[in-house]
């Protein structure tokens, strides 16, 4: 398992920048929850499920190294803390998911002494590390249902154990897939502008001794007209309840050609990346980043900047293109609707604290 | 005009160094020929037709820099120069073209004076580079015809002054188009792995006063699912007589998705590009190369060497995802018989011969 996040009993989060991956393996170390937001505007730490539970801690770190014994300043600064990490990612719901949560504790226990409630957020934070955890094993379980005993499988940006808090997402369940005994062959998409593909999933495949190519994003459809891809699995950004994905751009490409060549597309999230609140994609807002991303790599120019530049983070697949979404609860098929699964999967997570404070 | 390749009286070819482009306008000047295969198969020399017309000179300059008084050592020594040239790229069907070309004459004046055959051969390379400025200005008007007042276009890799001896094939049509007045806004693939979008078309659109954006290559079908593109106009390398086109890779995918959007998809070549030999597009060669286009970006490398890559240069569209394939002879639409127009293809480079010589 790599090492990407770990918060220490000093409150100090460690993480590894996955900007500088996989060339150099590089820890970061933060007391504080401004860093937190920083890290995740500039992708240092990244993954939809990974920046909710980075968030979680930045709370946790903004409260403690907070010092005042007026209850109304600690209030005011917990929601500064929030804002701040709110503000960091437009798209992803898991950071919202792990942020809202954090403030659901903060208002039940706002009676209660600092230390206590530090302690309470903590735990909080902790839980949303250790759940995520465990629903990309159960992702992994029932993704891999859908892999036959010999396949290749396309994969675009990066889903593994560096965009969560375990094995991952579309990518978990590639690994699941491996430790049942099937035969998995990966097309890593390189993933433009950011190169996740070719820097993070790259680096992961190959430390799990998954085989795998490389391939520039415009390839996919080659391949799949050669009859080289038998499936398609990304992750999610967003999921609106009638099924619709937000997921990194390039990712509705993929779908259309997907279709096109009659292979099945599928999107693997946890139930904390569904927005509950949203009927259609189209109302999920889309993050457009900092031009230099297209016009820079590592720094150096491979263009002038003085050229104009588009660039949106994610894009929106439609349902009708998706063959199913997995989740921690089951494989989803059209028609979704995941409104009406709401409680199913809130008590699926307290079902799972429930186990998780059995042990403890 | 871009001064993109010159050959001097000194028998020496002048051109400008497409790597280095937009950030550096370097020009490189040889006398060998081997220079000239090496500029091509590095891609400092680009675009079918432009290597064709390099091609044709390096053959020049092949003989004229090579002593001999043995008129056997001059014939072995002519096909080792076009061998050389022949080999330094598999794909386009312009680099063959103009090297038969430049052999006929050598074998219909295999008898004449050494300084004979090098005029005449001089006189064909010329030919060949004036034939297609002009064939470009033909491609234009004719291509801009598909082209309302006010109209979004999709391109893809570079397929301009850059690529050609004259105005380009599909942005010579939207150059043309603008010069009669139309509004044309750009949408720029940056077209991975060598970037010739990015760095290349938008340099050209640039200098030529056109609005553009650039995008990244998978971001094009999210725009066309936005109703922001009208048309895609692309390239080619080669097209058999059945209508399948070879172009840059991510051409194919461009063509899935522009098919499931309900947008027009052209190709725009001149009939140099055409393979009267071969029926379909199966048939072409596509070039598989360096992997470290891919994992080093400016010679600095962005992911580990030790993955795995897969990187063909081309892919193929199929005639039926192409709405018309636009020549200098006219606008093609399906079917495509381009065998039965062989001789048309044929008579037009000799009317065009004829008024050159006329004017002369």
């Amino acid at each position: 398992m790599i090492d990407k996040l770990e918060y220490t009993n000093k409150h100090e989060l460690i993480y590894l920048d996955q900007t500088l991956l996989p060339l150099k393996q590089k820890y970061q170390k933060t007391k504080s929850y401004k860093d937190v937001a920083e890290a995740i505007q500039k992708l240092r730490i990244r993954g939809a499920p990974l920046i909710g539970i980075a968030a979680a801690y930045g709370v946790v770190m903004g409260v403690h190294h907070y010092k005042t014994e007026n209850r109304k300043n600690f209030e005011i600064h917990f929601y500064k803390v929030t804002e701040t990490l709110r503000n960091s990612r437009p798209t992803a719901k898991n950071l919202f998911y792990a942020l809202d949560r954090m403030t659901k504790v903060f208002e039940e226990n706002i009676e209660k002494e600092f230390y206590e409630i530090e302690d309470l957020l903590l735990r909080e934070a902790d839980a949303v590390f250790d759940e995520d955890a465990e629903l990309c094993k159960r992702i992994g379980v029932n993704g891999s249902e859908l892999l036959g005993e010999k396949m290749t499988v396309l994969t675009h940006c990066n889903t593994g154990e560096l965009a969560t808090g375990g094995i991952g997402t579309a990518l978990g369940i590639i690994y699941t897939a491996k430790n049942q005994g099937k035969e998995i062959f990966v097309y890593a998409d390189e993933t433009r502008p950011m190169l996740q593909g070719s820097r993070l999933t790259a680096f992961e495949l190959y430390e799990n001794g998954i085989e795998f190519d490389i391939i520039t994003d415009s390839m996919a459809a080659m391949l799949m007209k050669e009859k080289l891809i038998d499936c398609v699995i990304v992750g999610a950004d967003r999921i609106a309840t009638n099924g619709d994905v937000v997921n990194k751009v390039g990712s509705y490409s993929l779908a259309v050609n997907a279709s096109f060549h009659k292979i099945p597309f599928y999107a693997a999230a946890p139930g904390s990346t569904i927005d509950f609140d949203i009927s259609t994609g189209e109302e999920i807002p889309i993050e457009e980043r900092d031009p230099e991303e297209i016009t820079r790599v590592n720094g150096e120019k491979i263009t002038s900047d003085k050229y104009n530049v588009m660039n949106p983070a994610f894009d929106l697949v439609p349902n009708e293109l998706i063959t199913a979404i997995i989740t921690e609860y089951k494989i989803h098929y059209p028609p979704y609707n995941f409104g009406s699964l709401k409680h199913m999967f809130q008590s699926y997570i307290q079902t799972l604290r429930n186990e998780q404070e059995d042990t403890e």
